[in-house]
C-alpha cells in the first residue's frame, strides 16, 4: 500500500482536531483512500503549548521550510486563518507542488482568484469544505451532486455565534449584551466577537457560496451587510408576536435581473426549517430548478465538526476528486461563466424598522411622510406606550416591499430628523 | 470537445425528467463535465405514449440491443424499477461495457453484491444517488464528504408517501383511509400503495444506507419493519397530547453490541428537525463521531427532484468520481469491512401500545400482568371512556425500555387473550 505524506500548518483548535483524526483514526482514513496517510509535519509558531495530543517526535516544527522543501509531502492543510501570512503560505505551498486543503473563508473570499489561478498554474488542487458551514458538506453538494441544477437561491445561517446569541435572546428573554457574554462563557464567541456579530464572517462565506453557485466574484466588502449587534430584546418580542423569528441570513437570490446578494438579520416565518435552527447550528438551504428545496443542517464550527470537513477534503484530495471537480468548474477563473450581480440599491423587499422617537404629536406623521415621499408603503405600525412622560418612545414600522435604494435614502433622512434618536434598526422580512 | 453518449432505459416519470435535463439543459451539463453529453437512445416497451417531450428522431426504441450493441454508448441509465428484468438488464449493460446509473432501490437492496461484483469484473461503475431520498445528495455525502467519520446513527424519513399521509392525518385530523385517498389524488401515492405504507420501500432504502455507512449486507426481508397502515387518527391525537409526532423512520444505530436496524412508525419529540418534516419531504439525519449531527432535507420523490440526482450521477460517472469512490469503498464486496448486525430481538426500546379490549373489570390487570411477566414496565396508561356500554374500549400503554424479543412475545400472548380484539398496534418511541 502506498503512503501519502500530509502536513498541517496552524496547530490551533481545528488543527488539533485534524491531528487527532489523522493520527488516531488511521484505519478509517486508509479504508477511505486505499492508502496509508501519514501526518509528517505540523507547523506552528507556538511549539510549546500543550494541545492535549502527543505528536510523534520530529513532527512539530516552527519552520515552514521543512514542509516546503520536502517533496515527499503532497498534501498541505492550511489552518492559520486570516489573510497574511496565510495567503503567502498557500501560494508557496502550491508553488512547491502541494495540494492544499484550507478552512480559510477570509482568504478565499478575498483572494480566491489569485489562489485558484496559482493552483491551475502549478497543476494542484485547493479544497475548502471547512470554509463554509463547518462539518456540513455544502461545498461538496453544490459542486458535485447538485450540478444538474440551475440554482435559484441560497439562504444560509453560517455563523453559529450569531445564531447562538439570537437563540438565547429568544428562548431566555435575555438581552443582546448578556447573550454575547453567555456565548463567550461557553466558547461560542471569541473575546472580540466583532467579525461574527457585525456580519463579516457571514458575508465572506456568502461570497464563496455565490462563486460556487453562480460563478460571481464580488468583493465581499461591496455586499450589503447588517449584523446582529443592533438587535435588541424588544425586537425579539415584537417579531415573535408577529409570528417571526430573527435569523442572521446570507442570501444569494437569482432574479431575472441579476443575483441579489446580502447579509441581514431577517424575520423568517416560524415553523420553517430556517426558523427552527437553534444554538450554534448552521443551515444552508439551496433551491435548484430540478431538485427544488434542499436543506443541509449541522454543526458549523467547533474542533471536531470542522476537522471532519478538513479530513474529508484530505481524502477527496488524495483520491483526486477535488482536482477533477474544481478543474471542470473553473472555480474563480476569469473564463468561468458568471451571472450578473444586481445593484444592491435595486433589491426589493419588505422591512422591519425600529425607530426611537420623541413622544409628541406629529412624529408619526413626519416619519411616515418621509417614507411616503420615497414610495415606501406601510404595512403595520406598533408604538409602545412610554414609561414616563417625555422619554423617547419606540416606534416599529413594517413596510411593504420597496426598493433598497429608496429605503436607505428614507432612513438617512429620518435618522437626521430632530424627532428621532440614534440610528434606525432595519431588518429585512422574508 | 469530446462527446459522451448516454442511453436511458425506462421512459416513465423519472425517465422523462432525465430526458428533459439531458436534452434541454445541455449547457449546464457541458459546464459540469467539460464534455458534450448526448442522449442517443431511450428504450421503453411503450414507444407510443406521449410524455410531453419530443425526442430526436431515432432515439426512442423498444429494442435494448440497440444500446447493448452500440459500443459508443458509455453510460446507461436504468429507470425500470423492480427486480426483473431490471437485474438482467443492468448485468447485461455492465457486461457490454457501460457504466450504469440507477434509481432502483429494490434492485440494490436485493442484488447489491451481484451488481457490484459484476461492475468490478467488467471495470465499470454503478451510481445510485436517486435510489435513496430522491434529490437529496445523501449517498454522496456519506460516501465522500463524511468519510472522516465513524458513523454512529442514521435516522431517515425516506418515504414521501407515508410522510404525506401522516402529515395530513396530523394537520387535518383526517383518518388513515382518507389521507391515503388524498395522497392518491395528488399523485403522492400509487393506486396500490402497499409497498410504501407497509414499510417495504423504506426498509429497502435502509438496507442501502446500512451498506454504505456500516458495510453490513442484511437481507432486507430480515429487517424488522412496521408500516403506517395500522396507525389511526386516535394515535395521532394521543401522541400529540404527549408531545410527540409520528414519523415512519428507518433507523440504523451503531451500538456496542452491533448495528440495530429497523423500520417503524416512531414517536419523535416535537420541535426536532425529524418531527418538523412535512408533506412528501424526506429527511436523513446522520450522526458521525466527528461531525456530530448532520441533517439533509429535501424532496425524496417526483420527476424533477429524482432526475436531479440521476443526472448528477451521470455527471459523476462521466468525470470518473463514481468509480473512484465506490472502488475504494469496496461497496457490497465480500472483503468490505463490516460491523455486526444486532439480533433484532435484543434491541431495547420504549413502546407505544394500543389495544382494543373488552370493557369489563380485570382487563387492565390481565394485560399489565402479561407485560409484567415479560419484564416490561409500564410508564403510562390511558383508557378512553366507552361511547356505549359493552362496546370495546381503546387502551393505550407507554412502556419503559424493554427487550424487543420480550415485547413481541408479550404482544403475541396479549393478542391471544379473549379480552382483546384484533392485533395490538405497536410503535417505537424515540
Amino acid at each position: 500500500m502506498s503512503t501519502v505524506k500530509v502536513a498541517l500548518i496552524g496547530f490551533g483548535t481545528i488543527g488539533t482536531g485534524v491531528a487527532k483524526l489523522l493520527l488516531q483514526q488511521k484505519e478509517r482514513i486508509t479504508r477511505a483512500t486505499g492508502k496509508t496517510v501519514e501526518l509528517v509535519k505540523v507547523c506552528d509558531k507556538d511549539t510549546q503549548r500543550d494541545r492535549g495530543i502527543a505528536l510523534p517526535k520530529g513532527v512539530l516544527t516552527a519552520d515552514l521550510n521543512e514542509i516546503l522543501n520536502d517533496d515527499g509531502i503532497s498534501v498541505a492543510i492550511e489552518l492559520i486563518g486570516g489573510l497574511e501570512p496565510a495567503r503567502s503560505i498557500v501560494l508557496s505551498l502550491l508553488k512547491a507542488g502541494k495540494n492544499v486543503v484550507t478552512a480559510n473563508k477570509a482568504l478565499l473570499a478575498t483572494h480566491g482568484p489569485e489562489i485558484f489561478d496559482a493552483a491551475r498554474t502549478y497543476g494542484k488542487s485547493v479544497a475548502f469544505e471547512a470554509a463554509v458551514g463547518g462539518g456540513i458538506p455544502i461545498i461538496n453538494a453544490i459542486s458535485t451532486a447538485l450540478q444538474a441544477n440551475e440554482l435559484r437561491q441560497i439562504q444560509a445561517i453560517v455563523n453559529g455565534t450569531c445564531n447562538f446569541i439570537l437563540t438565547a435572546m429568544e428562548e431566555n428573554g435575555t438581552n443582546y449584551k448578556n447573550a454575547v457574554a453567555e456565548a463567550q462563557r461557553l466558547g461560542y464567541a471569541e473575546a472580540d466577537p466583532t467579525m461574527d456579530v457585525d456580519g463579516t464572517d457571514t458575508v465572506q462565506k456568502l461570497t464563496i457560496l455565490a462563486q460556487l453557485a453562480f460563478g460571481v466574484c464580488p468583493k465581499w466588502q461591496d455586499i450589503p451587510k447588517t449584523g446582529i449587534d443592533t438587535v435588541d430584546a424588544i425586537d425579539i418580542v415584537y417579531t415573535k408576536q408577529l409570528g417571526y423569528r430573527i435569523k442572521l441570513l446570507a442570501v444569494a437570490d437569482a432574479t431575472d435581473d441579476g443575483i441579489e446578494l446580502y447579509v441581514s438579520p431577517m424575520l423568517v416565518r416560524r415553523h420553517t426549517p430556517v426558523a427552527g435552527v437553534r444554538d450554534a447550528f448552521n443551515l444552508i438551504k439551496v433551491v435548484g430548478d430540478a431538485v427544488g428545496e434542499c436543506v443541509l443542517l449541522g454543526r458549523g464550527a467547533g474542533e471536531m465538526p470542522t476537522a471532519s470537513a478538513v479530513v474529508g477534503d484530505v481524502i477527496d484530495t488524495i483520491l483526486g476528486r477535488t482536482k477533477t471537480t474544481f478543474d471542470v468548474l473553473k472555480l474563480w477563473a476569469a473564463n468561468r461563466p458568471a451571472k450578473t450581480i444586481k445593484n444592491p440599491a435595486d433589491i426589493f423587499g419588505k422591512n422591519y424598522l425600529r425607530f426611537l422617537v420623541e413622544d409628541r404629536p406629529g412624529v408619526l406623521a413626519e416619519i411616515s411622510g418621509v417614507l411616503g415621499q420615497h414610495g415606501i408603503s406601510i404595512a403595520s405600525v406598533l408604538q409602545q406606550e412610554t414609561e414616563s412622560e417625555n422619554s423617547p418612545v419606540t416606534l416599529i414600522i413594517m413596510t411593504h416591499a420597496s426598493r433598497e435604494g429608496d429605503t436607505l435614502a428614507a432612513l438617512e433622512k429620518i435618522d437626521a430628523l430632530p424627532c428621532t434618536f440614534g440610528k434606525t434598526l432595519r431588518m429585512r422580512v422574508e
